[in-house]
C-alpha cells in the first residue's frame, strides 16, 4: 500500500531498515522494510537507501522524516549525540539534520542516551521506552529490552534513571556459530524443562557460569544430548548470568518487557521464576508510539 | 633437515599437523608441521595429509607412527575410544590402528580420555599429561592446560583422578571477532595492570561476569578505553571466569601449567594474584614427551 504521507517514521537499526507512511493525525497509511541497515551502508549511501524504500511515496515536499536507531551512530548517516541519564527518553529539542540533497525530505535522527559510571550506551531503545511511556505515563519500575544487546532501565518519574547493558543475545549467537558449540546446538525447536533448570542453575550458583558450556558439547558426545535441550540450556545459561548480573534491577520490581515476542516470553518465563511477573510490549509498536510522541512534540512545542 | 627415523612421533589437533622423527633412543632426528589439521580433512585425506608432511623420508619400512590429538576423534582418521577416569593418562595397549594403505606405515592412534558425571572429554591433552609425569612422575596436585578449550585435571597416585573443561579460549575469539566488541579489542599489544584488575572483579563478584561485557564497548565510544587494556580486560574477564569456576581445583593446591608460553603466562599471573603459586610446562615438549613415552611402552610391555 501507498500514499503520499504526512511525514515518516523511520526505525533505522544495524540491519534493517523500516519506515512507516503516517498521516497527519498519527495514522498509519503504509509499512515498508528492507535490508540496507546502518551496517552494510556508507555515509553518503543513507539519502539513497531511504529513496529507494519510500522515494516512490513522496509529493512535492518537503516531507518530515524522523528516524530512530543506528543512523544515529558515529559511522551513520549523521552522530546524533547522546544525551546523559537520568533524563526523559526523547528530547525533541535536540534532534540532529541529517545532510540531504533530496529537497522532498527533511531527516531529523533521534540521539540515544549515555551513562558516564558505569559507562553505557543505548541508540534505539530510548524511543521504544518513550512509546512504552506514551502508553502509561504512570509507569514507574523497570523495563528489560531483550535483544542483541540487551537493556535493562529504572524508570521513575517518566524519566530513565539509570540503565545496563548485557551482550546476550550476541554471545548465543558467537557461541551457538563460531565456537565447537555449534555441533550441538543448532536446533528450530525449544525445550521449556531444560531452560527452566539451566535458568535455576546460573541465578542459583553463577560462580560456574563457564564451566557450563563445554558440558554440552560433552554430553552431546557421550549421552547423546540432542540439539533442542543443548540450545535451550545455552540460552538458559547465558540468560540466567544475565538475570544473575541484573539481579538489582529485577529484585521487587514492576517489570515490563519491551522486545520480539519469542525472546521476550524466555525472559518472562525466566522471570516468573524468580517471582517476578513481567508484561510483553511488542517491540515495533512500542518504537512507532515513540516516534509519533517525538512528531507531536515538533509540532506543538511545550511551553 | 631430514632422515629415515626409527619412528614418528605425531600431534595431530585441529588445525595443525605436527611431525617429529625420532631416533629408536628417543632423540628427535627432524620436526615438521603442515595447516592439514584434523578439521580440514574428509576421513580419507589423512594418509596423503601425513605422506605429504613424511613421505620423503621413510625407508622401506614399515615404520611405526604413534598419533595423538583429535586425529583420534569420530571425524578423525579412525576413532579412538575414551578411557574413562580415573585412569593413567596412558594406556599403550589400548591404541587404535589406522587404515593405511602405504605399506611403509604403521599408524596407531591414542584415544582420549572421558569423565562420566559431569560429562567431559579430552584428546591429546592425556598426552600432555603423560609427559607432564613422565618428566615428574610423584606429582600430586593439579594441572591446567589453557588454550581454545582450557582443561583443570586433578593428578594422583599417577592417575587422572577428575577433569572439567571451559571454553575460554574459544569464547575469548568468537567474542573479540563475532560481536560489537571486535571494534573494541583487537590490539597485539597487552596491558598487565587491566588484566589484573579483571581478574581481581571476576573472582571477588563472579555473578556479575554477564555485565562487564558491553562494559568494554561503552568505555570505547564514551572515554575512549584504547584496545590494549580493553583486550586484557576481556581477557582477564573471561579467564577469571574460569578460574571463579575452577576454584575447587586450584584452591590449595600445587598447579603445573601446560600451554603455549604468553597464555600460560596469563594464567600463572592470574593465579598468583589469588596466592598460588605455578610452574609452566611447554606444550609442544610435553606432548613429544608423552608421545616417546608410549612408544616406550610398546617397545617394552609391562610385565
Amino acid at each position: 500500500m501507498t500514499g503520499t504521507p504526512d511525514w515518516i517514521a523511520v526505525d533505522w537499526g544495524t540491519s534493517r531498515l523500516r519506515a512507516w507512511g503516517m498521516t497527519a493525525s498519527g495514522t498509519e497509511l503504509w509499512q515498508r522494510c528492507s535490508e540496507n541497515g546502518m551496517g552494510q551502508l556508507a555515509r553518503d549511501a543513507f539519502e539513497d537507501a531511504l529513496l529507494d524504500l519510500v522515494g516512490d511515496t513522496l509529493g512535492h515536499g518537503p516531507i518530515p522524516v524522523i528516524a530512530c536507531g543506528m543512523v544515529g551512530a558515529r559511522q551513520g548517516w549523521v552522530e546524533a549525540a547522546y544525551r546523559a541519564v537520568p533524563c526523559p527518553p526523547l528530547d525533541a529539542d535536540t534532534l540532529t539534520q541529517a545532510p540531504c540533497g533530496d529537497l522532498r525530505l527533511t531527516v531529523k535522527v533521534i540521539g540515544g542516551l549515555k551513562q558516564i559510571d558505569p559507562a553505557d550506551v543505548m541508540r534505539g531503545e530510548e524511543t521504544q521506552i518513550a512509546g512504552f511511556l506514551a502508553l502509561n505515563p504512570d509507569f514507574d519500575g523497570v523495563i528489560c529490552l531483550p535483544g542483541s544487546h540487551s537493556k535493562w532501565a529504572r524508570i521513575s518519574a517518566g524519566e530513565v534513571v539509570s540503565f545496563q547493558t548485557f551482550l546476550t543475545g550476541e554471545m548465543f549467537a558467537a557461541l551457538s556459530q563460531h565456537t565447537v558449540l555449534r555441533h550441538t546446538v543448532q536446533s528450530d525447536r525449544w525445550d521449556d524443562a531444560a531452560f527452566a533448570t539451566a535458568i535455576s542453575d546460573a541465578l542459583s550458583r553463577p560462580e560456574r557460569l563457564a564451566a557450563r558450556l563445554f558440558t554440552l558439547r560433552a554430553e552431546a558426545l557421550l549421552n547423546d544430548l540432542p540439539p533442542a535441550p543443548a540450545a535451550a540450556r545455552l540460552s538458559g545459561t547465558l540468560i540466567g548470568a544475565e538475570l544473575a548480573a541484573a539481579r538489582p534491577y529485577w529484585l521487587g520490581q514492576d517489570v515490563a518487557l519491551i522486545g520480539a515476542t519469542d525472546i521476550s516470553r524466555h525472559y518472562a518465563t525466566a522471570l516468573a521464576q524468580q517471582g517476578v511477573p513481567a508484561t510483553i510490549a511488542d517491540v515495533d509498536a512500542m518504537t512507532l508510539k515513540g516516534l509519533v510522541k517525538t512528531r507531536a512534540h515538533l509540532k506543538e512545542p511545550a511551553a
